[in-house]
């Protein structure tokens, strides 16, 4: 089963990356950039054939490795194609 | 408008940063993992009031700078909270 995680830093923490990458579409002559802001986005496959244990253990991965709690929130989506 | 891009590497192309995750979720005591896939995830924000204009501005956004063509594909999704 395929999960798919988005890791954000949380409203209020300055994103450095971001800027810089508004800056620099700016720079290539894209106008009207309000605000960029960057995160990470990882695909994990798990053997697990139950949707909510899949969803628990990732959530569960992202606590304790994946996401910085303190700056940054997570989402996790189960994809899952055609098993239970 | 708020647009949400995903940048992730093409099928085949070694992701030695996944990999790495990979192995510390196993060093964690998380077993079952398949695979794990580090992309990018970044939010553009931008003063652009047409959803077409919007990701087709994105799109070569990403072309230009935020992705690299000869090993990653890119998506555009445009959020759009009420306006047209």
């Amino acid at each position: 089963m395929k999960a798919k995680v988005h890791i954000t830093l949380k409203q209020g923490v300055l994103d450095p990356q971001g800027k810089a990458i508004g800056h620099a579409l700016g720079a290539l002559g894209f106008d009207g950039i309000e605000d960029v802001r960057q995160g990470k986005y990882i695909e994990i496959e798990i053997a697990e054939t139950d949707a909510d244990a899949a969803r628990s253990k990732v959530e569960d991965m992202c606590r304790k490795l994946l996401a910085n709690m303190v700056i940054e929130n997570y989402t996790v989506d189960i994809a899952d194609p055609a098993a239970g």
